[in-house]
């Protein structure tokens, strides 16, 4: 993505893709809460839906899942196809809801740990927004995601390496609050493999699942193709 | 794996990765157990525990997972590696886990119907046998896993179709049905892309995951390979 290798086909692909990831942080974050017993804490997590899901009313403003369709709908994807979620691939579902199983299950120092993958996501973010404007002009318009990111992520990692900081108290404890972080890692990782198997190498995605049109030809060589 | 295209080294990935699923499915027939109302359900579907688990006692007898291991040594990994599955690859584990969420939150008849991918398992099983035995005979001799399941499969196949015929009662129910046993065809696919995107094309294994020696030479070109 970065060295403007993707075609358009590939990055409707993925736009489609992580359209779900996006539509269950919400819900991750609303386990969280429901399990956090200190109402001051609640108060600060609920940030975390909020900038998600937008606000009605007066003070109404979009969230990030709406700049995300926005951003779906700048790579040519029409809004109700991405909403839908009909074409995602069962990869990215399964593998998005072990967040979900993460969140349920494991103890609630973990659950905090496992989001500071955000300490990392401001650079990266910055670095994308650059990148994009650079290969992909035609999707400029189209960044309010990444740049609402660039603001949030910051403080949402503040306050959960804080957190994780004051309540890891043994050393067992912080090597459970790396594990999470490990496995975040492991979440969002697999499903990047996900989609390059699909859409890039062997170029194979699976029966129902989003195919780019013809019209996009991928520039990998075998991006595409059909299973023999 | 039935042209004799694999490497040792990848048949060794795949039975390493496929014990995860193996290790769960007594998982997931007892909390199929756990939600059935009626005695005479559980009496029938408690064999497929028993299949799998094995027997203490005069009767002793060795279930579905032990005959895996012994397939796993087969292919030259070390039965403690085997168990620990600390190698699996993440996505063998997130995909896996999607079997367990199924079973525990999709209504009854669904979670039933999900099992009728075995009805298509003993054909397939005979031809597998039959081609491991010609292009891996170093296998033969531990192929006791698939000859259990030639019997236990349509047994196990003939009371759940059974089973869905008797309680789908309208047409609403049934395509639920289908739609079951597709989500588990979802779910075993993306199994085998996790592992041909790791191990065969474009060959990158995630972090922590099981590697390939090196004197095990994939014979597919860029299998094995690092991500640049």
């Amino acid at each position: 993505m970065h060295e403007g290798k993707l075609t358009r086909g590939q990055l409707q692909a993925w736009a489609l893709n992580r359209y779900y990831y996006q539509s269950i942080i919400p819900i991750k974050d609303a386990i969280i809460l429901s399990r956090a017993p200190d109402p001051s804490f609640r108060r600060v997590w609920r940030k975390r839906i909020v900038d998600h899901d937008g606000q009605d009313g007066d003070d109404q403003r979009n969230g990030g899942i709406l700049r995300w369709i926005k951003l779906a709908e700048a790579t040519g994807l029409a809004r109700d196809r991405v909403i839908s979620t009909d074409e995602v691939l069962p990869a990215t579902r399964f593998i998005g809801n072990e967040y979900l199983n993460l969140v349920r299950t494991r103890p609630f120092l973990e659950c905090v740990a496992s989001s500071l993958t955000e300490l990392f996501s401001r650079d990266l973010i910055a670095l994308r927004m650059e990148k994009m404007r650079q290969h992909y002009p035609w999707l400029a318009s189209a960044l309010d995601y990444f740049e609402a990111r660039l603001t949030e992520a910051p403080e949402d990692a503040a306050f959960a390496i804080q957190y994780v900081f004051d309540h890891a108290a043994t050393r067992a404890d912080q090597e459970r609050a790396i594990q999470a972080l490990r496995d975040k890692c492991d979440i969002l990782w697999a499903q990047l493999d996900a989609l390059y198997f699909a859409y890039v190498e062997p170029g194979w995605p699976p029966p129902g699942a989003f195919r780019i049109e013809a019209e996009a030809t991928p520039r990998v060589e075998n991006a595409g193709g059909n299973r023999a």
